[in-house]
């Protein structure tokens, strides 16, 4: 049993990641059949986008099963905004306890994130016109779902059904995952693309070009409040203001119907070096938040795989 | 006659230019004592700021007077954006017409901007409050001008009348000036402050820590409009979403009252690979405007050293 993506591979029973830190300029594949190792990748960002940890989780604990239980904790932890982890594990751990196959219910997951990404991208699909302009933040394509992707995901099938598209990418700093990811996936798929830094997104919306926002969600709260890549409620709040619809795409594993609203969702802060980039003063004091959270009331539309709000 | 300023000296006759590009980790002085020379350091944004760079013209003008209406005119063309460079070139060309000593006019022009920076910084410092958080975008600082600054200066002047203030610095992409240059002037002035990614300042004001925005400005339309460095205007959209204050501080050298309206201020695009920054595909599609206008209807007050608008 051979499974493939462009971030994750399963072949003669190796595990290995694309190491996503390194792209574009080094495609990079590393082994990750340990809990121990794809939790390190997963922290370092080699693998990151909600639905792909999610998966590459469930393929890990299925490799890892000695000390299952303790293992699923130490996964579960690894990252603790995206929601998507959480629901693999905990299916992954409820299938071990039952005493069922894990490395199957890995495969079943793998396979249903390949589907997810299908019907939801089709679903958003619907709402580009031929001949739009859309502006994207972060990476939410092949490489970070097992599948054609989420936000990126529905750019790729407009295309590849015919219509005109062109995408503006936020370069999405710190991280650069637009710049350095979805530029990348892009170029693979022949999609023309502008690259611009998050701070001309406002100018870009004034001069009336970009017709739809489109994101994905690493977190979607029971009232619709949605956390997603930090930079997200500000293209929100612009988009509003420049009466542009704002669309989120995601799977229905990236819902937490036991989050009542965006603040009960826990924001991750990372290393302050990231933002420093080598280029502040070495002590420069940082604020660096991974995600923020966009109230639904800036949302026109959630796109799931089988339902629309 | 000796002048010196954070970012410009003229010593011994020897006109010297601190280069902004290496900052913070390498503080390099360069000869400037001529228009090639300074229009090449105004072009690579060695030189920056539009007060700086408009004082750094009319000394290169009075050092390099050979053929000076024809300097005067390349001199002119280094940055379109800001305003203070063409009216310092004005001002040197009419003076040599008349005839008079163009070292005295560019050491007059120096000195009042020393005397403007103080006058208006301190003005706008009356308006922030002990205890409060301010968010400041690019470099308004004394490497922006030869005195305190504009709204950086605004903020010294309120630490140093012994206000607790703690400043949000935008990094500013693509060039960094905020995270570079304004975080370097404030560990040098120990002013407490917090670097920020651009796309974090959304997230901060949702917070409700700031309670204003402090920008300078490069070019002023007659009716209000302001042209200042990209990002700009989207923070603008963000304080107002926010109800923040969003102020402007700047010289009256920055107006253009020939100007009707922002849509009129021409805005440089500069190269792709200030975007790219060695990290996106080698070839990947750039928007890069140097600047963005901010509408006056955005705008809660324009600071100028004896105006209020």
């Amino acid at each position: 049993m051979n499974l493939s993506s462009l971030g994750l591979r399963f072949q003669e029973g190796k595990l290995e990641i694309l190491d996503q830190t390194l792209l574009p300029h080094e495609e990079k594949w590393f082994p990750a059949d340990t809990v121990d190792l794809m939790v390190e990748h997963i922290k370092r960002l080699a693998v990151r986008g909600a639905p792909l940890i999610g998966v590459s989780a469930a393929l890990a604990l299925a490799l890892d099963q000695e000390r299952l239980e303790e293992k699923a904790i130490k996964m579960r932890e690894a990252r603790p905004t995206a929601v998507n982890l959480m629901h693999a594990v905990d299916r992954m751990v409820a299938t071990h306890r039952e005493g069922k196959p894990l490395l199957e219910e890995a495969t079943k997951i793998f396979r249903e994130d390949v589907l997810l990404c299908e019907s939801m991208a089709k679903r958003a699909a619907a709402f580009l016109e031929n001949g739009t302009s859309v502006l994207t933040h972060c990476n939410t394509g092949g490489l970070a779902t097992v599948g054609v992707g989420t936000a990126l995901g529905a750019i790729r099938m407009a295309h590849e059904a015919g219509k005109k598209i062109h995408v503006f990418v936020d370069e999405t700093r710190p991280l650069l995952q637009g710049a350095r990811l979805t530029a990348w996936e892009l170029e693979k798929l022949g999609i023309p693309y502008t690259l611009i830094c998050d701070n001309m997104a406002a100018s870009l919306m004034r001069t009336g070009k970009i017709s739809h926002v489109l994101v994905g969600a690493d977190r979607i709260a029971a009232n619709g409040d949605v956390a997603n890549k930090i930079g997200t409620y500000g293209v929100a709040v612009l988009a509003h203001h420049h009466k542009i619809p704002f669309m989120v795409v995601a799977p229905s594993t990236t819902l937490d119907l036991n989050c009542p609203d965006g603040s009960q969702i826990p924001i991750e802060e990372r290393a302050p070096e990231e933002v420093r980039s080598g280029k502040a003063p070495r002590n420069a004091k940082v604020w660096n938040p991974a995600f923020d959270v966009t109230p639904r009331s800036l949302i026109s539309r959630i796109v799931l795989e089988d339902r629309l709000f």
